[in-house]
């Protein structure tokens, strides 16, 4: 019998473990046009926390008492799918479960890129592509631009430390405590900052005497606000996250807010979902800088299916270094 | 002997009358290149209070006990400079007096357009260059979007409206009494919002059921909010004004600041000093627009150079429809 966790209250403010539950789950045979799949790593990711919510989204809410989702790697243990083997690895959106039985065209066979299949949770996955195009499409940055990145040791903002170092910028990244920051520094960040250290927009107008040209925000909130404080003219900001408001219904306050003004800023939300029709042109630049080493990537790992709750709560305690994932 | 004000105080919060003193100034000799005009028309504009604050801005602060500037109207009286003779009507920046010694390369003669002269300071002149490039070009507003303007009875906002329905855009307005709801109404407006009548949200909401796809923005606060709250997928915003902090110290608060990802909205500061090598093209689309009456224009016109300040204070209390201008 295959087991899913299930959704079994709308947190109010931060979610608790009393909000999952783990739950047997009666598998469907497999049909012609689909495959049986034996999860291997599960992915834990901020935006799931917007689909704990009962409200209009650009992914769909989790239903209470239904499984939750979210992407996966898994190997194929019996397929009726032409093109699909038994031992094949796939990446799905299966996950929060052991085992899974999915139509063929929602599954994705991992190209064989000579790496780890974890990597396509992380650094040539979502988050990696995430970090490639909201870095150097959406705020298009180039190599002489500054750099700020914002949760730069979780796993969307470490691949933003790297590429934009691999593409000569010059990159500040902030990260919550010490090991963090020692993390961020070693992928190549030319200044760190300790967001728990004091108040970021200090810290940030320190290290950028000159100002930011980028700001690649996961986190909203004070960061967000320092940031428009030293943006330099014509800076372009790429917002991929909040993750410091998911949790809170109070509004975000901003002091500088009116230096779009004179700054002539450009503030612009994305989604990866409007890139995943690109992920060949990722794939073909960032495979080779997994490879070399160019861009290392690191993970959190919990073992068992037991654990995905805690490994998702993690990720709102700042448990994670690089990506956040449950290994089975 | 001429006459100029000058910034007597540096306001903490909003200006007072004060703050402001009429004083006799000296007029240097009209030199080689250098013409001497006479004020006709003078220009009060909301950016005006950021140059009463000491701090960096993207125009240089106003210095105590020296002589305001802004934009102004006038006839050439003297002239030792090429290409400008006795009886030209120029446009320069040497405002808030009645007559100066200016360079005439920081003069403009007004061209020939067959339109009153101070609607160069108006619908033809920085506010409706604003509207144009703000809302064509930086918002990228086409004539299937729903567009929302705040300030709508303002002199950058009538022009939007004006500008948007001529385009065939569906246009709501905002403004605040239902004088100047009246006069968004007679403009074309498709719905107009009176602010003062309840929360902005609410009403937004109500007048546009299917979101917004544009926001021009000229107040910020409450406006800004409401229109994140209701922007449709893709929505670009067009920061082109605050007025509604420029006073005040106090944070801005933000409860929808998060949509900007999920419907990943473009928000976009800008200045229209970056567009005025593009003056010809504006005067080119434009100026046909505003004869046929396409484009119609109001002004609140204070007499007498005594009134300047007391016209500038105005705008900070919604005491103008249209263009806020002093005639001499």
């Amino acid at each position: 019998m295959a087991r899913a966790w299930h959704l079994r209250n709308r947190p109010d403010g931060t979610p608790t473990a009393a909000d999952f539950e783990l739950k047997d789950l009666e598998l469907p045979p497999v049909s012609e046009g689909t495959v049986r799949v034996r999860n291997r790593w599960l992915s834990v990711d901020p935006y799931m926390r917007g689909r704990m919510n009962d409200t209009r989204s650009y992914v769909p809410s989790f239903q209470l008492g239904e499984p939750m989702e979210g992407a996966a790697i898994g190997e194929v243990v019996e397929s009726k799918a032409d093109g699909l083997a038994t031992g094949d690895l796939v990446q799905h959106m299966a996950g929060w479960r052991d085992e899974a039985v999915v139509p063929a065209r929602a599954v994705n066979k991992l190209p064989s890129l000579g790496v780890e299949p974890q990597k396509f949770l992380g650094v040539l996955g979502v988050p990696g592509a995430t970090a490639w195009f909201g870095l150097l499409e959406v705020a298009a940055a180039k190599s002489t631009d500054i750099v700020f990145v914002s949760a730069a040791a979780g796993s969307v903002g470490s691949a933003v430390v790297q590429i934009a170092r691999a593409r000569g910028m010059t990159v500040i990244g902030s990260a919550g405590g010490a090991d963090k920051c020692d993390y961020v520094r070693s992928l190549g960040a030319d200044r760190v900052l300790d967001y728990k250290g004091g108040p970021i927009l200090k810290s940030l107008a320190a290290a950028a005497p000159d100002g930011i040209d980028v700001y690649f925000d996961n986190v909203g909130g004070d960061h967000l606000d320092a940031a428009l404080a030293v943006a330099r003219n014509h800076a372009r900001f790429a917002i991929c996250g909040m993750i410091g408001g998911y949790n809170r219904n109070e509004p975000a306050s901003f002091r500088f807010i009116m230096r779009v003004i004179a700054a002539r800023i450009r503030v612009q939300g994305f989604l990866i979902t409007d890139y995943l029709g690109r992920l060949g042109e990722f794939y073909a630049e960032m495979a080779p800088l997994v490879v070399s080493g160019a861009v290392a990537s690191r993970e959190t790992v919990y073992d068992g299916l037991e654990a995905t709750p805690d490994a998702f709560l993690g990720l709102f305690e700042g448990a994670n270094i690089g990506k956040m994932l449950v290994r089975l």
